[in-house]
């Protein structure tokens, strides 16, 4: 049902700033969280930088593991997306309560999420920053997108549940890729 | 004409992920690139990580100096966001060439931008990322809102020249900042 996603396009679906959910799995338990603080670092092997938290329960599944999955979800999921943000990995499996289904990856142990239009399988390659910021450096392996899901629009979060979503798109004439 | 933003509402501007405009000085010469990798590392005092190429011109200044300006566009400025994109500090006096007024900062040498809705007096705090990753930790240690720009909509680059304009905002319960 996914499709593969060349990997020199991943850059095209986190370069504008979405919320993503990011999945790990630790002790064959998964998991998944919200997330905002997340950038490109370089474009092919796409590379990602994020912050996980170490109050989040993601950060020792990651932290140990050295695997995720950022998974894009589009509008409709927002609620879904805040109901991820407001319980704690610790407590329940948020998958079930919430309504996600994981779907196996291809390449690393973490689940996808069936619902979002976009699914990046990634492995930590840079640690150097976690113990003082929470800073990892991702490699994207392996990246599927859902062709059902017709330009799907991305929601961007401003803080305590407010969320810009995608408007009107523009395009200038530019040399910048 | 600038009123000063509390430090503690800096993530809210980079959270959800605008092209933004980095200045630089350097051996007396001021110079502004476009930028969309970036992010919120810590929300007080706000850090944020930046990738600035060492292809660019602004990277040999960032590097040397260790001091910028992160200043937020509005969509009225796109056309300028994409000029600034198009040619080579090397080359030109950008801010003349384009059109945007260079600001004295307080804190930092690097000039604000009139034109820009918030402006980010920023200092590199961590430069271990830099010669592999092209990665800076800045951390942001004066922040200026223009109040005569009333809810500003920001533009999130999508590659290509390609933007998408804040669209409409949605605000659901929750428990995150």
């Amino acid at each position: 049902m996914l499709k593969e996603l060349p990997l020199s396009k991943v850059y095209q679906l986190l370069e504008p700033g979405p919320v993503v959910l990011l999945t790990t799995t630790h002790k064959g338990r998964a998991n998944v969280m919200a997330m905002s603080w997340h950038m490109m670092v370089e474009f092919e092997p796409p590379l990602v930088a994020c912050i996980v938290s170490n109050r989040d329960f993601s950060f020792k599944a990651l932290r140990t593991t050295k695997e995720c999955v950022i998974a894009v979800p589009a509008l409709k999921l927002a609620p879904k997306v805040v109901a991820v943000g407001n319980c704690h990995g610790r407590d329940i499996d948020k998958f079930k309560s919430i309504g996600l289904t994981p779907l196996p990856a291809r390449v690393v142990n973490p689940p996808l999420i069936a619902q979002c239009f976009a699914n990046l399988e990634c492995r930590t390659v840079d640690g150097r920053l976690v113990n003082k910021y929470n800073l990892f450096v991702l490699e994207v392996v392996k990246a599927w997108m859902d062709p059902a899901q017709k330009e799907p629009k991305t929601i961007h979060h401003c803080g305590y549940g407010k969320f810009v979503v995608d408007g009107a798109t523009i395009t200038l004439k530019s040399r910048m890729r």
